[in-house]
């Protein structure tokens, strides 16, 4: 099943195509794809080029690490995200190496993240990122180090069959995608006041 | 001039092209053009859906508008970024609509702005991010509430000849573009150490 953005505007279809499935097959996905959505995170852009991006990876298959991150997340994601063959915490480096505050680490995560989940889109896999996930916890497990935050977790896999998931998540997962209307966001002169570049 | 990214593994050819030049033609943008661009942010994934991301944006033609981004570059930027027909200032809204911070607000507005800057690679623009900006005089500029934060500005156009720029910056510009290797950022079981599926 595919749920392509309903766009206004004409977009890339690797930016269209982009969705946050929560059925998620559980057939394995290999090292070399896992390591080609690492690379496309690499080439992201960030301030001072400082790349204030660490990622914690398991597949299904590297079990003690995977069980780990599993029990990062709140149970809520943890049902279904179980199925996903390859879980990932990003992590966010708050300081530049001189000592003074990033405060574009969390966004420059971002970058890289995005950067990631469309490489996953090209390759024919699905991402679903949680902010749902224990913070204290996944620092804990992973002696995650002071000047360091963890960021999300993205469950990552083919997509699954939205059959496999208990009805209120099927019924969520069949339902058309929203935004809000660029009007909304995307402004000129004053706040709020919508730029006349939109239509 | 392109400077495609030298990856390890295989990426899609979209985040690979994606570069930070400062090399701008002063060709125009058409507003179709700026309205995809923000059509590619719309799309982006965000914590709850909450699309916690806001632009301000001007071409040269509103040039009133332009000129009051312009004055919120610092000096150093201001100079190279004046040839780009197109500025954008980015801002998080760093509450929920509940009055709960959100704190992937300037995560989720780096997740937009990513596919704005691939939907622009897309489209043969290139886009230039800047951290070096005004916060405050940007804040005051264009009345941003308490409530929202300027987060970063974004120079955008077509990319233009290297020998437009002063020595130093056109020097950088021919530079091959680098990055830290995956394996110095891609961690399993204990922080530092690199994951196996890392070749």
């Amino acid at each position: 099943m595919e749920k392509p953005a309903e766009t206004r505007y004409e977009i890339h279809e690797l930016i269209r195509r982009r969705w946050s499935r929560r059925a998620i097959d559980d057939r394995s996905v290999t090292a070399e794809t896992v390591g080609s959505l690492f690379e496309a995170a690499r080439w992201a852009p960030s301030s001072n080029n400082a790349q204030p991006w660490r990622f914690i990876v398991a597949r299904k298959e590297e079990q003690a690490e995977y069980d780990r991150l599993m029990s990062c997340l709140v149970e809520a994601n943890a049902k279904w995200a179980a199925r996903a063959p390859v879980l990932i915490l990003t992590v966010a480096k708050l300081m530049f190496d001189n000592g003074t505050v990033n405060r574009h680490a969390f966004h420059d995560v971002g970058l890289a993240t995005e950067n990631l989940v469309l490489q996953a889109t090209a390759l024919g896999l699905t991402t679903h990122q949680m902010a749902g996930f224990h913070v204290d916890k996944a620092r804990a497990e992973f002696k995650i180090p002071e000047g360091f935050d963890p960021v999300a977790m993205i469950a990552v896999g083919y997509p699954g069959d939205p059959s496999i998931l208990p009805d209120i998540l099927r019924e969520r997962e069949l339902k058309p995608r929203v935004r809000d209307a660029s009007d909304r966001f995307v402004y000129s002169s004053e706040w709020g006041h919508t730029s006349p570049l939109i239509r």
